[in-house]
């Protein structure tokens, strides 16, 4: 656990966060620094792979193959590779979900696979629609494989995902995969709001935050309920820890898009000032354009020149650099870090609704703590 | 009903079609003729639509706006339009299979409006892929409003379809759920099998069979046996209803690769020779090959210098109709056609397995004859 935070549980400490992340004052509760994240990371990872791969497995040549390159089991050529396949956040929450609701976390596994390969979907058509070329430190399915493979293998891990959860053939099954389809439905609005408002010259902050609940709450809901649907939880535990994981995943999103800025590419993967090159309207941006003062003015007038700018890949590091320190003086920076912690405590207090085992309690909360500390 | 044939079930007669359809010797049971096809295809039309409609407005926006238009409800300026929304086929086909488990055909109509979305998501999407720019007489959606907003909605259907049916929140729909997504699966198979096709220079009957069968037959299996499903069926009676709808599947797309070569373009609103166009490799064009002969030997020639042909779109209508004859002289007609009448017998016979009221086995019957006399 790689909390540096003591902070008393329920009381807020606006500071100004130190490097990219939210390390000091986030909320924890009393216990949860013992609890070991990435063992619980790799718990989820263990379990929820052998079966993602006999799944992925069923798709008919070259899907299968495609599919395999994109979680990175084989690299482009289709040799055996070992690449960074993401965090594994959202397996790790099913299992636990399903230890929430008294079940072994093998009740989970089915939930933890449906909700990656529902994430891999929208990851390679996302990428597709955005035009980006990387993801993880590799080139993208689209950029080696070409774009329809890149929709064909998104639309059938889409497809795969409710087949695994349905051939359960349970009632609770059936619960299950709605609340997943309603999960993938608000990733598809969430998808379709960021492209609208790449096109707009103003976001709102409220606009920001819904489009991020629809692209990153959504779907981690989801996770860490689908484990205790699967073992039988009733509609008012689901709800709660939906409601525990959409606010974790707006936690998640700000600090997110506070390492797109200020993040360490070395620990990110991604380029320096990484969202500012894509124009992205990201938290701290639309923060510090909603806020008043000069910082915030110039910024407006930079970022609206920006936009009609052709040679804007060409800008040198000075010139992105000028614009992150002009957020951070508008105070868009600390916004989002603040954010982040209010995301936080919203997300840990809707744990208390729950009845469940302590252990499975306090892991739930050291995950989100570790969501808010994370430097990638 | 638009079937002149009248002769007995059970018999093959394979004679060279008229025309571009199979109109002569279709089997079809005694009296099936006095069927009302088209208002069997209106009754399914005018009691889905409704629902399919409130479905598709509960899409975000601009999502609903696109779907609006690739439905043909509005064009692309946003006026209400009516254009040609298809024949109607599936929902007729979920209607009458909720009949044939005894139920009312509303019971059908969830099941009809979801196979719809599955369908048209399948569209948008395999438009994109293939780089369609036309379809039913307009501007397809990637071509209107962009490849962003073709998978965007594409998903948005999808998943919409498993929504319609899950919300309804019983045991049977999730069996029907099931259904739909197996189907689905098969769908993608179908699209990834044709896209391979493509560039290679030999397909087999088979593959093509098996290919056609994914992306025609599956979808169709599941409209016929959805309905069913929905009223409280059994498996049994399920598969059975499965097997006809597959194979009437097979039978329509027989015909249809009929119509794709020698189609009236005033019917079926694509251009003439459309699929020789498209250097796609549909059942004429494959049996012909795979037959013995001086015919089969030159149109291999020409096929194969055609591939690698920068200027094949420029191609006269007189070269495209020496193609044509090619295909019709190695026997690639008349080999479809009587395909085409084969699978319809399968199709038919799969029904005498299913208890279900006569007047609904008569419309299923006449429905396949429909679909193989068809001129669009």
């Amino acid at each position: 656990m790689s909390s540096s935070s003591t902070g008393s549980r329920g009381e807020t400490v606006p500071t100004v966060p130190s490097a990219a992340g939210v390390a000091e004052n986030v909320e924890s509760l009393d216990g949860a620094d013992d609890v070991d994240v990435s063992g619980m990371l790799d718990r989820g990872r263990t379990m929820a792979t052998p079966v993602l791969r006999a799944a992925v497995d069923r798709l008919a040549s070259p899907m299968d193959t495609v599919a395999a390159y994109h979680f990175g089991w084989i690299d482009a050529e289709g040799r055996p590779s070992d690449a960074d396949g993401g965090k594994a956040v959202r397996p790790a929450l099913a299992l636990l979900s399903a230890e929430a609701a008294g079940a072994a976390p093998e009740v989970g596994i089915p939930g933890a696979v449906a909700v990656e390969l529902v994430h891999n979907f929208s990851l390679l058509h996302d990428d597709l629609m955005d035009g980006d070329e990387q993801r993880r430190h590799r080139d993208t399915v689209w950029k080696v494989h070409g774009p329809a493979q890149a929709i064909l293998v998104g639309d059938a891990l889409f497809a795969l995902a409710n087949e695994i959860l349905l051939e359960l053939d349970t009632v609770e099954a059936g619960r299950a995969t709605r609340r997943l389809t309603v999960a993938s439905r608000k990733l598809i609005d969430g998808q379709a709001q960021d492209i609208s408002y790449e096109h707009r010259e103003r976001v709102t902050v409220e606009e920001c935050l819904e489009m991020e609940g629809n692209k990153t709450g959504a779907l981690l809901a989801c996770a860490v309920s689908i484990g205790a649907v699967l073992g039988g939880a009733d509609e008012r535990t689901a709800d709660a820890l939906e409601r525990y994981g959409y606010h974790l995943g707006l936690a998640f999103q700000a600090v997110d898009d506070l390492l797109g800025i200020w993040g360490d590419p070395e620990a990110t993967g991604k380029q320096t000032w990484s969202d500012l090159r894509q124009r992205k309207k990201s938290l701290p941006v639309v923060a510090a354009l909603s806020a008043e003062g000069e910082a915030a003015e110039r910024l407006g007038e930079l970022l609206a020149a920006d936009a009609k700018e052709t040679d804007f890949e060409n800008f040198s590091e000075e010139e992105f650099a000028a614009r992150a320190a002009l957020i951070e003086e508008a105070g868009g920076r600390e916004w989002t870090a603040q954010e982040a912690r209010r995301q936080h405590t919203i997300a840990v207090e809707a744990l208390d609704s729950v009845e469940m085992p302590d252990r499975v309690r306090r892991q739930l909360v050291a995950l989100a703590d570790f969501v808010v500390v994370r430097k990638r």
